[in-house]
């Protein structure tokens, strides 16, 4: 069985309505295209005019070609498409690229015919591309049935599926500039029907493509995309672009697609979660399709980058960026470093990175480069030569890629003949030393969500909180801290020690049974931001305090209240586990080191539930306070099993009980490194 | 008067110690470089061979050049050098380029060859470029006396001093690939005796130049650097790219050019405090030469950015990358909004960005551009367009350059005319939208820094410590946490109130004075790491709790001790103030945010003294911690002004006393807002 879409990149038949004669019309650049690639299969313009264009009979009207199309291209003004789509539909085409624009980016009369469109979708089987999109790009059939008049003819094993056309005409001209190809092209406009999902899952079974590239600016379909993600990404290198990160670009996406982004962080944690690879910028995003283009299947058998270079400033440049990315350049041998000073000159470099200099001797870059890609500790070489043109500098490298099967990635500059060399032998180049580096870091990255260890999902059954349904039957939604602490107990997660007193001699009949020091809050209901009005009280140690203490907040809250008393968790750590309802994604789980620090740096990890004892375990050591967890300057090593506990607990939570709309333990603490919630919050 | 390196940028008569007959050979290649390129003064081949080189009369030796030679290149093994170097003074040579190897770079013989050249520079009065360094270019002079046979003949504004050769071929390929153009190129190589300060100096006063790039490995003369880019970049752009900001970048610049690159992090501070603008990358670094060379002189008179697109993909990347970068990209006024809404189709954008789509009317272009560039809040434009080559999209920007003087910067793609307009208009084009973005924040960052007060240097005269003194003579070196807040305090510096007790009655009485709660400290020469020993116990509330305090520090502590009482100061806020003596940039001064989230996040800014309140000023809110000290979540507002005072005055104490190796603040506590030295630690 061939993939499903097949209809859509390897047609049988084409119509194209709103075929034109006019060279100004893009009904005339889509046929024309069409044309110009070579298409094999059947193709009929339609257009009411009838005649002739570019020498092929025009079609009045679809319902001529009965039977006979299976793939229909619309370029119509908006109005006139969704006639035109029932039309498609009754002649019994299977699918539809809906070129033309003026529906879910524009509001009013967009919106609506968006609308009809997916009415017409439902009611019959035929699947849709766009609307407002610039079509479908497949090399291997000479399929170009887009906008686009100049796509670079190189074949190649990318494919990509994008929400912006722009992008597209972008990444025809960087893969013109770079010497790669592609297999496919998919512009996937508005996705009233089709999703990158669908064409994810298509491409995994498409053997003409390698690595799947994705540019987005809105996932629809958040649980689904991670399910076929996740699963391409066991085959093939799937790297994605993400636009609309930030309010600026928000607002910019909405403008025209409609599309409502969603927060970068959770995107970050998901679509690490699903082996996508997230590039951080455009240059990143096309460096990493030119790696995997060349390496869709080789990895690095290790961490270790190896550097060879002919060239000292862009080497030194290097070495800072694998730093930076947390590359480690491992220094070489003694025995192979020795090795190496006999073959370099005198003022070369033996350690990693290995400067041969411009005056090494041509004879010996075989050998050196052999000496330094037999090196255990290397997994990956960087190569780097500006000016140099020694054809044994590129034989070097491509014999030692040949022969160890350890990826090469290359700097070079003004060095036609190791340049051609290179590209032949399909090691890619790069425009900066900083690029080749970032690239060496998404094959590492690449390589540890393959390795990860697996774990399995956490499938505790459902167990609805018998509490959270008795609240709901009363109608609360926001839960006060005691209770949160109370739903989460029933999951197993042990807050600290407290109880609720109406008056000093509770309070210290409380404090006496958790012990001094205690913690004193306020406890009236709606009171929010406790700390920031005086109502919370830390490290009570005596009766004679704990008096004092509910004097306090006895006067700066003057509405009724009671008192929380609290076993007081002494140490600077705080972490925090929470939990929501993302729009894009459903129920999603975050982790974060605690305190004001946090939130100003951002020091947070997301995934989406449910989750992995693996996945659990990442989004702790993702953080960048992670080693304030395994013993730090007098912070001692906290149990972490027992903070994966939680985090599982959580995820557990959350899928239990849909109506639980965000829960956040914030802060969670440490009690001889056993993980305590101190403090807790529930919405319904 | 023009600048005093006339005789290395267009000298009048040019000697090549080591021209060749041999093609292959480097002493081939620099001769026929400098004829190829048209230098017009007298050039005159020296080698032992004599005859004739490229139809030149070769000279046996320089001596037959007596008074002849202005300047002397040298490309000749490197033994023979100081010899020739020698004789290149004594026939009255102004200066000489060793563009040969084997020096500083090379242990042994390399440095003992550096060594003789620097003593014959100092004995006579020639100056040296090198030695291991790729020559000197000057494009208004037509000299090419370096090794490189192709160099963009574009004539530009940039000059590039750089410390690696290799960087120099990289720039040419750049400028190449961007269709700008440089004046001059000085391979600087091991600064025997020009450093990049002397350029900087030369080309502050030459006409040719307009914006000055330095690619930097190690800084010989900081403090001088210092002095003359600030000076420079008060009139011209300077740029900077500095590599060896890692370990590993360390290790490789030091293995090639025997450079000890300093803390990435001192550079950050120095060069934002000198003006110079520094590149976090290569991308970025060509990206700033780019734009520098478009608008040496143009500055954006608002912080705001316009985005004018017909593509929305891009124009989203360039829209994050603006708020990522720290950009505003404000919404613009309701009377542009809806006039703009007039010229753009319905599904068009108005806010900002403003999307004008690919159906835009062509003959709306200039009007609707006009009207974001007339917007008051707007200073910097920039233009995106893959695709739709219309001419009047061109004719927009460049209309409203023109008209508004706010620079304009662009992402185009596929658009032949437009990208040729622009080019001609001088409006720089970029490989990305983040490229773009990042050159806008380039040309905010200029004018910020050109904008800032000024203030004056701290001109307090010199007041060496009398405690420094006595100290010193007593050949003590380190100075427990009492004594240097007693030093701090001969400088106006408040510390915590506190005093020294033998015994419990001793410190109870200190405590009774200062009042509880107080802290307990070990008190014993030469106990470092205080509390992870257990020597730090905090917030003693009473006598009885301060008889235990000791007696947990006489159990912790089996030596001879005594006990600090030190005044407790609360508050979760911290701060850094430090000093010490840098080996590129002299005394220098750091302040930080305190805490171990400042070591993990790196949360620090230096600056080089002397600083003027200004720099002290910014040093503060340089940190990403600075919204704490303007009154955050329940932290007070503290007192910045007092803030600067201390480091202020702490600059004054490192430039009094050169004994003072080290002074450390750390931390500094606030008490009502006002800065408390809570511990302090002076190295002499």
């Amino acid at each position: 069985m061939g993939p499903r879409l097949n209809f859509l990149f390897a047609p049988k038949s084409i119509a194209v309505v709103g075929a034109s004669k006019d060279p100004q019309k893009l009904g005339y650049v889509l046929l024309n295209n069409l044309l110009k690639e070579g298409y094999q299969g059947e193709l009929y313009p339609v257009n009411p005019g009838g005649g002739e264009i570019l020498s092929k009979k025009v079609y009045k009207s679809l319902t001529e070609l009965e039977g006979k199309v299976e793939l229909v291209l619309i370029s119509i003004p908006n109005k006139s498409v969704p006639g035109i789509l029932e039309e498609s539909a009754s002649i019994g085409a299977k699918g539809a690229v809906i070129l033309s624009s003026g529906f879910g980016e524009m509001p009013g009369e967009g919106i609506q015919l968006q609308g009809a469109i997916n009415q017409i979708c439902k009611r019959s089987k035929i699947r849709i591309v766009g609307p407002n999109c610039m079509g479908i790009y497949s090399r291997p059939s000479n399929l170009n049935a887009t906008y686009f008049w100049e796509i670079p003819g190189k074949a190649g094993n990318i494919s990509f599926i994008s929400q912006s056309g722009a992008y597209g005409g972008i990444l025809f001209s960087e893969i013109r500039k770079r010497g790669i190809g592609i297999a496919n092209f998919i512009s996937i406009g508005n996705q009233a029907d089709l999703t990158h999902s669908d064409f994810i899952e298509h491409l995994l079974h498409d053997e003409y493509t390698k690595v799947i590239a994705l540019f987005i600016e809105e996932i629809r379909d958040g649980a689904r995309l991670m399910k076929v993600a996740k699963e391409a990404a066991l085959y093939k290198p799937v790297v994605a672009f993400k636009v609309g990160r930030t309010p600026a670009g928000i607002r910019a996406a909405l403008s025209h697609t409609g599309s409502m982004a969603g927060t970068i962080e959770v995107y970050k944690g998901a679509m690490k979660q699903a082996g996508v690879l997230l590039a951080q910028d455009s240059t990143h995003f096309f460096d990493l399709l030119t790696l995997f283009s060349a390496y869709p299947d080789l990895l690095p058998p290790r961490d270790g980058v190896g550097i060879l270079t002919i060239s000292g400033g862009p080497c030194v440049a290097a070495s800072d960026a694998c730093e930076e990315e947390g590359l480690s350049v491992p220094i070489l041998s003694q025995s192979t470093r020795s090795r190496i000073r006999s073959l370099i000159p005198t003022f070369g470099a033996d350690s990693n990175p290995v400067d041969m200099t411009p005056q090494m001797n041509p004879d010996n870059f075989v050998e050196c480069v052999d000496l330094v890609c037999a090196e255990d500790s290397l997994g990956s070489i960087i190569a780097i030569n500006v000016g140099l043109d020694r054809p044994s500098f590129a034989d070097a490298f491509i014999k030692a890629l040949q022969r160890y099967g350890k990826p090469v990635v290359s700097f070079v500059v003004d060095v036609p003949t190791i340049s051609s060399r290179f590209s032949e032998a399909g090691i890619p180049t790069f425009q900066t030393p900083e690029s080749a580096v970032r690239a060496c870091a998404g094959l590492l990255a690449r390589k540890e969500w393959l390795k990860r260890p697996k774990g399995t999902e956490v499938t505790y059954p459902s167990k609805p909180s018998k509490l959270i349904q008795r609240l709901l039957k009363k109608g609360i939604t926001q839960l006060d801290e005691h209770t949160s602490k109370r739903v989460l107990k029933e999951y197993g997660i042990r807050g600290s020690r407290e109880g609720i007193a109406k008056d000093y001699r509770q309070a210290a009949k409380i404090a006496r049974r958790i012990g001094y020091p205690v913690v004193v809050k306020v406890f009236a209901p709606g009171v929010t931001h406790k700390s920031d009005k005086g109502g919370v009280i830390l490290d009570v140690r005596s009766p004679t305090e704990l008096a004092k203490a509910i004097k306090q907040i006895d006067s700066n809250f003057d509405i009724p209240h009671r008192y929380l008393i609290q076993q007081m968790i002494k140490g600077k750590l705080e972490v925090i586990v929470g939990g929501k309802r993302d729009e894009t994604f459903g129920a999603i789980i975050m982790f974060g080191l605690g305190g004001i620090w946090t939130e100003l740096i951002k020091d947070v990890s997301f995934r989406v539930c449910p989750i992995t004892h693996a996945d659990a375990y990442q989004m702790i050591s993702d953080t960048k306070g992670y080693r304030f967890l395994c013993g730090y300057r007098g912070i001692p090593r906290i149990d972490q099993d027992g903070l994966v506990e939680i985090i599982l607990k959580i995820s557990h939570l959350l899928t239990s009980n849909p109506q639980l709309r965000e829960v956040d333990l914030n802060p969670i603490k440490f009690r001889n490194g056993k993980a305590v919630t101190v403090d807790a919050l529930l919405i319904l």
